[in-house]
């Protein structure tokens, strides 16, 4: 799970509904997308889960929206989102959120 | 995938990791949330996924904060809280958003 900072700050919701197709392929690109994402500007960190179903939900948090619109439009990036569109995903969803308010829990050991 | 209406609305980002305990009684508690919140007003919709490492992701969409206090301050649900803080999570986060931006793709059957 992710730390993050005192609210506000960013978040982007990704859902999505992956196609049964070039798994080796999609895993390698995912996991070079957070390498670079964990290199850009403002990136405060990333969660992701996929169920069995091939739902998968993968939440990033950002400072800004400022550096959200970078990572849109980073070069590398860009190509896996036409991969994206063009093989990998029957559906996505992305939402752009503030995150207002916030609270973390841990259980006692 | 859950359908939205045009930003602005909200949304609460759950991220969790469950303790080894109680599945049936954390599944069936689950589906009963699920069916109580549908019924909730400004309810918009619900998605979630718990990987096989115990890391789950659950966003639900909601017209307008004063939904997302109703929600929280419901009664059966306030005593699943307790539930899920006693026993059935390690560790939890709560973030709420105000979703701004939204896109959506789907592919070509």
């Amino acid at each position: 799970m992710t730390s993050t900072p005192h609210p506000p700050y960013f978040a982007v919701i990704f859902t999505s509904v992956r196609a049964d197709n070039d798994h080796a392929g999609y895993d390698r690109a995912a996991q070079r997308m957070v390498e670079l994402a964990q290199r850009q500007p403002g990136f405060l960190g990333v969660e992701s889960v996929r169920g069995a179903d091939g739902l998968g939900i993968t939440v990033s948090y950002w400072q800004t929206e400022e550096a959200i619109r970078r990572w849109r439009d980073e070069a590398e990036h860009r190509l896996a989102q036409q991969q994206g569109r063009a093989k990998w995903y029957t559906r996505f969803s992305l939402r752009v959120c503030r995150v207002e308010r916030a609270w973390d829990f841990a259980a006692d050991q």
